[in-house]
């Protein structure tokens, strides 16, 4: 056997490995009573040291390094496969075992005392454990950018969106800051006289599933190859032959579980989509954290909060519901809903244009922490005088539903918040490029997604991670990313209509 | 860290993957789309090479010398378990890789074209792929045979039966032989003047879910630690803190399905119910196959259809589905339904009365088919034959409802079939073991469960297989296993009422 080879039949045994997490994970979060936890808990830890093994195992880098010497014997396509097993390969041995540990116990802590904490307001004990946690992802910072030769911030962006920097950052989102401000207030004064009126429930459980499975179905998600269920957290998991997508249902209001479905839906047609000769293989794998959010912002926000697809959501629901003559359920009752923009304290709850502002302040914040400009005790003043500056808040005094409000920066995952409005640019970014080819608008009224699926499917599924993000961007619309799409979308959308 | 401490780890790591295995076969089986078997069966085929490769890790022989030569700075406890760990490890060693091989192809193709064979009553066919599978149990069975010094068959027996041999089951099954043939003709002809009138469907799945969790509620499953899910073949799957059982509904008949859930619920309370000192240890799973059955056939047969539980459900049925007026809802109609006594061709369809027959049968066949006694070509004219002695029923050439009925033969599972009779008749021995300390009728007529359960959790479930199975029956019940208990049952349910 070769030793590329050899390093296939390694990739492809973590991937049987990273299968059986994926459901079992799956089944934690969306079927298992709670009298399971503790030993699913033991199990899944082991199946990870597992994992962490396969992928370190003391012959890898022997193996890497004979393939890369015999590199021209590989095809175009294992030559790429080789780089990114090598990627993946470097990213997790490069840590001490010893840091590896501290980070997961000093992680967990935090994690777990922040449950607490951020129901108390209690700022001052978080404080310690987070700066136990940072600590120790300037050691992991360090150590990666000596690897790779990029700076500390820069190493970990590179964890979550490889090839994006703070150079590349920056730029981006100085642009976003230069309008998004003044525009956010323009359309809330555009909408200062629009009356909406929340739909009544109850909504049942059931119906609004049945809805969800409908507009699943409309969007060509494979059920032969996937399932929707319920769970606390929203989350797409499985496997790509099998994906998993969860939602959580209110009875008060079905406009969330819908759109939340939906979102979840274009994770999973991505995963679907993944080139099938290359399951099991790191170049098989979605490219990034990035590309991955912008192809569910691509599926909620580019086509469902259209006004084409919002008429149909009315039109179901109406049905669905049996609220033939309800007024709430009217075409522009239900597009006003939709289209609500309101600044507010928490990222989760925020709309497509606000969003932007709760992810900037965050970027600037952990960048900093990172490169070690600023402290932990920093945060929360720095975090207020953003607040006020991007989004006209204040959260003085209010760490609740300000800088704790998170769970990302609790187990140390710093440089994943980019990627969600990220995500938000490259969807827009991907609708401009696909309207050039696709009569967009129209296949939504005829409900016909088909060529935009193909139009994805052959931009930007298919292409797993055989691409670099910026080589995927720029072939499927012609440019490196450019926050112009994002910013014409929000004026035609929400002051245009 | 001693031999034994490294001997107890490695098999707490084999019980983390079988953890997962666990889950993700009972999800494969309840939960997934069809197009994700593939990708499955690749990850569980992983998962098991895994676990073998844990179970006989080359330092594994060494460890349990060590331990043994230190046998006496072990506690009792652990003593047992030294016991049951080398049992285990020697099952799993003895076999040489190539036969290992050999069993899984030739069991996989046999079984995978039975599914076709058995259709179309192709004897001839199958016939061909049996007899490489008996000689390659024949193979494994003279190897087991030569490490345990039992004979060819006894060792096969003992995968599943620990401590049963021909000698043991010769004189049980010998003594059913003797008085079953007649009781039977009896019964049918006491039950030839009762009218029986099958309910009248539709009962609806959710209705029939809801009768069948309520049920389960009443008979102590433990809803946090497990829940109830449907599959195409019924099964008790999971791990002891969080067990899995399924059934399957059918609209035209609630019978089935609640009987269903009741016997799977047996076998789930034992798993429940093994102690959780020794959660993840060889000596804290269930005893065998046969104290397995006896659990789910104590809770089906010996509580549920007595009179006195029937009672109740033919009242909660009435409840679910509406049916107050029903006559067929009536408590007689219902006991009468769950007595009816007729000799079938199908074992996996017989009555209580009749099922010892069928199993009686396939281990005379298999038992003489592995000592070497017979062969393949046999089966067919044995099977006919002993169906006519035992049952009265032709099977000439109904291959289909005959000696291909069953799945175990087709992979190999030569010694599991005695289980099913031995389960019933240590249920009955159980039963009138617990009658002299529990007022069983009262406690079932008040829906009182708990004296029950102390029973069997203290004598059965609480053991794990800290003692052997003879070991067991006799602290339980004062008495090695005796058919009397097994005949008085069926006499006093079937003649005497």
């Amino acid at each position: 056997m070769t030793t590329y080879k050899s390093l296939e039949k390694q990739f492809k045994k973590l991937s049987n490995y990273e299968h059986l997490a994926a459901i079992c994970g799956w089944d934690q979060a969306a079927m298992m009573p709670d009298g399971g936890n503790d030993a699913r808990a033991h199990a899944m830890s082991e199946l990870a040291v597992l994992c962490h093994e396969t992928l370190t195992a003391p012959e890898m880098g022997q193996w890497i390094t004979e393939a890369e010497a015999n590199i021209a014997s590989l095809s175009a396509e294992q030559q790429i496969s080789l780089k990114e097993m090598k990627r993946v390969w470097q990213q997790a041995t490069v840590l001490p075992s010893d840091l590896v540990e501290a980070k997961s116990i000093a992680g967990s802590k935090c994690e777990h005392e922040w449950r607490t904490q951020r129901k108390e307001n209690d700022w001052d004990n978080f404080a310690v454990n987070l700066k136990e946690v940072v600590k120790l992802a300037r050691e992991e910072a360090a150590i990666r950018a000596e690897q790779t030769g990029l700076s500390r911030y820069n190493a970990m962006l590179d964890l979550y969106e490889p090839g994006m920097t703070t150079e590349k950052l920056d730029v981006i989102f100085g642009d976003l800051k230069s309008w998004l401000p003044e525009l956010t207030q323009q359309i809330i004064e555009k909408q200062s006289t629009v009356a909406v009126e929340d739909p009544a429930g109850p909504f049942p459980t059931e119906q609004q599933a049945e809805l969800g499975k409908k507009l699943m179905g409309i969007l060509g998600f494979d059920f032969n190859h996937g399932r929707l269920d319920v769970s606390m957290h929203p989350f797409c998991g499985g496997v790509p032959q099998d994906v998993r997508i969860t939602t959580r249902y209110n009875e008060d209001d079905f406009t969330q579980a819908i759109m939340g479905v939906i979102h979840e839906t274009g994770h999973a047609r991505y995963e679907q989509g993944l080139p099938p000769s290359l399951h099991g293989s790191p170049a098989g794998e979605a490219r990034s954290m990035g590309i991955h959010e912008s192809q569910s912002l691509f599926f909620e926000m580019q086509l469902a909060r259209s006004p084409e697809f919002v008429q149909h959501i009315a039109e179901f629901a109406k049905d669905t519901f049996g609220r033939e003559s309800d007024k709430a359920f009217e075409v522009a009752n239900i597009n006003a809903l939709y289209k609500r923009v309101q600044p507010g304290y928490i990222r989760v709850d925020a709309d497509e244009v606000t969003y932007p502002a709760h992810v900037i302040l965050r970027y600037e914040i952990e960048r900093d922490l990172i490169e070690g400009v600023i402290e932990v005790d920093d945060i929360p003043g720095i975090w207020n005088q953003k607040m006020q500056e991007y989004l006209g808040i204040s959260t003085e005094g209010n760490f609740t539903d300000g800088c704790m409000q998170d769970i990302h920066w609790t187990d140390g995952s710093f440089g994943y918040f980019p990627s969600y409005t990220l995500g938000a640019m490259y969807a827009a970014q991907f609708m401009a490029a696909m309207r050039k080819t696709v009569d967009v608008d129209a296949c939504i009224q005829a409900l016909d997604f088909a060529p935009i699926s193909a139009w994805l499917e052959a931009n930007v599924w298919s292409k797993g991670s055989t691409l670099t993000t910026d080589e995927l961007v720029i072939q499927a619309t012609g440019k490196a990313l450019n926050p112009e799409y994002f910013k014409q979308h929000l004026i035609e959308r929400y002051l245009n209509n």
